[in-house]
């Protein structure tokens, strides 16, 4: 069907699908089933072995809400939707959703090799699609007004999303224990890039 | 109540069910409890050995994404519900919130041809009461302007769903082993329609 | 605050709520775990065994379709919210979310009297906050228009919700085996009041 | 990126956000598996056993409703935002999503302290980046109109949240068990408040 279409229904299903899924990652935080009638000090140790479920936890929900801040970025661009517009974006909300899965993962076994290349499989396939997704909203003439500079800092943004995860894969399959490194390392440039140019 | 409503609500509430519905199915993703300790080889044998769940959740997700896409459609062309329609569509996102465990038993069980009927009888049921509901919505007047071209490949397409899960449960009971066949061919013979469409 | 505020939140926090307590019923749905290998005979048996629960998912989905339904048409007459509304709201919805809750214990224990106390006894309250809702909402003049008899035929519709559930906890208590009986006779009732209607 | 954007997709991921994290509380209250075969007595016992979790469930849905509540005020008021609004924005709903946890810690252990600290903690943690969200919001000009009595009275309430769960936490560590004392004192006091200004 070459017909073009409104695009806030896809918006509401990208919404409801990362709001979801980001909300089901808490799923994989377990209440201790044997913490009853344990002293304060068993039971903090308890929470405090938690730790590295808790950072997954929080890690990728950033990274989502940088996912989904990204998409949204992009539908402010673009005017209307084609069918290939909305199967891309399918694909990319199946990725999405898998995110409980391997958040779960990589909560259990958080420096074992194959975790971290699904892991940072599973954002790297994201991060695809998000770029596919653009780029042929561009191609396609679905978008509002000509090339504007924030169209091509958000092309630039979703291009480094690729890079990041594509270094975090490179670098799990040599050093798994650093292999996060390059994930704060691009979120903190780029909140100083932010502020140098608030201030520029 | 012969009240004719803004179709905004109902739309709201189908985007959340399929957003919810599509994002359940991850569940049925257990991460493996037992590979705690587990070699690389032993582990990437685990992950392998739910190939086939693995399968049908990308496969339902599609289905599901198919569904939601075709749904969305109609309300491109419906103006405005009355209460008849509205139940409809709570028939409609009743079967389609069974999903999850349809495709929970399908993953549990692939060839079991048990499973095969429940769950192409799951799929089968959502395309009758697609139908339905765009029958009903194009008989009862409440579509915007006349019938178009758009309207009867939409018309096309939402009978086509019918076909394809009726001739997977029917393949289902012979040849449960081949029962996913007549899905793909439609699914890619739908895009190649698409492609040459936007080609012409 | 006595600040009068616009009505698309409230509608969007009641629209995912009901979408994701409609959608949580189908986790009380458990595929079998000891199902593998099993006979088609015996797999047949497994899933008609669980006929109860399917039917009290099937009656819960619907019932709270309906109630989202009704909540859905005093919003088409609401014009603005204010803070007492949205506290009603916020309660009226807390009951909607228990029903995954009430839906399981009932699929447990179909014809326990203490089970069906509860269910009803949650589904009255939803349909008396309903009310109590759609009261205050016209006394305190957040209504569009004057009364219509559209807002009479809703009135006396949500009246009728307290009635059925009602009649249900009082039957529950004396033969519990039929206190599903109210329902469907109202259901059926009501489309064939619908029907009339229309006919006329 | 210094650019503006529309309000609308954040205010839907946030209302998605909450949507879920407030239904999936009721994940918590599990139907007791053994209660097969009771009598009607041992059946009720279960349920009044379950009180405890009743109560965490209920107090948690209304302190979640509250925060939605002044957190979609906000927006009342608010006109567009930009990154670092939605940088905040992810950071308060990945707090609002760990409700869940918080919510099913606190309801197995009600008077531990650990378990209060963690859960007024929680709420606390909300509470601050509420007020970061509005008072970013209003010192970076992305507010409607000039500052308003409704805008004073708003910001009064986010600071209110601060305190009540900081005397809770306060009062977790010497008295655990009247440590839900500071809730209802200021969600009454906060009603009657609006009750008489309703009055006047």
């Amino acid at each position: 069907m070459p017909l073009i279409i409104g695009k806030s229904r896809i918006e509401a299903l990208s919404d409801g699908v990362f709001a979801i899924a980001m909300t089901l990652l808490v799923l994989k935080l377990e209440v201790p089933a044997v913490m009853h009638h344990s002293s304060d000090e068993a039971m903090l140790q308890e929470l405090l072995e938690m730790t590295p479920v808790f950072m997954t936890y929080v890690v990728t929900f950033m990274i989502a809400g940088g996912f989904w801040f990204l998409h949204q970025l992009t539908f402010h661009f673009i005017r209307q939707v084609d069918s290939v517009l909305v199967w891309i974006n399918v694909i990319f909300l199946m990725l999405v959703s898998l995110l409980p899965f391997s958040c779960g993962l990589m909560s259990h076994l958080l420096v074992h090799p194959v975790t971290q290349l699904f892991y940072y499989g599973n954002q790297l396939a994201i991060a695809i699609l998000l770029n596919i997704h653009w780029q042929y909203a561009k191609r396609a003439g679905l978008i509002q007004g000509s090339e504007s500079k924030d169209m091509f800092v958000l092309t630039f943004r979703a291009g480094q999303t690729v890079a990041v995860f594509a270094a975090c894969l490179i670098t799990a399959l040599w050093v798994p224990i650093f292999s996060w490194v390059p994930i704060p390392v691009i979120l903190l440039g780029g909140l100083i890039v932010e502020w140098s140019r608030r201030g520029s």
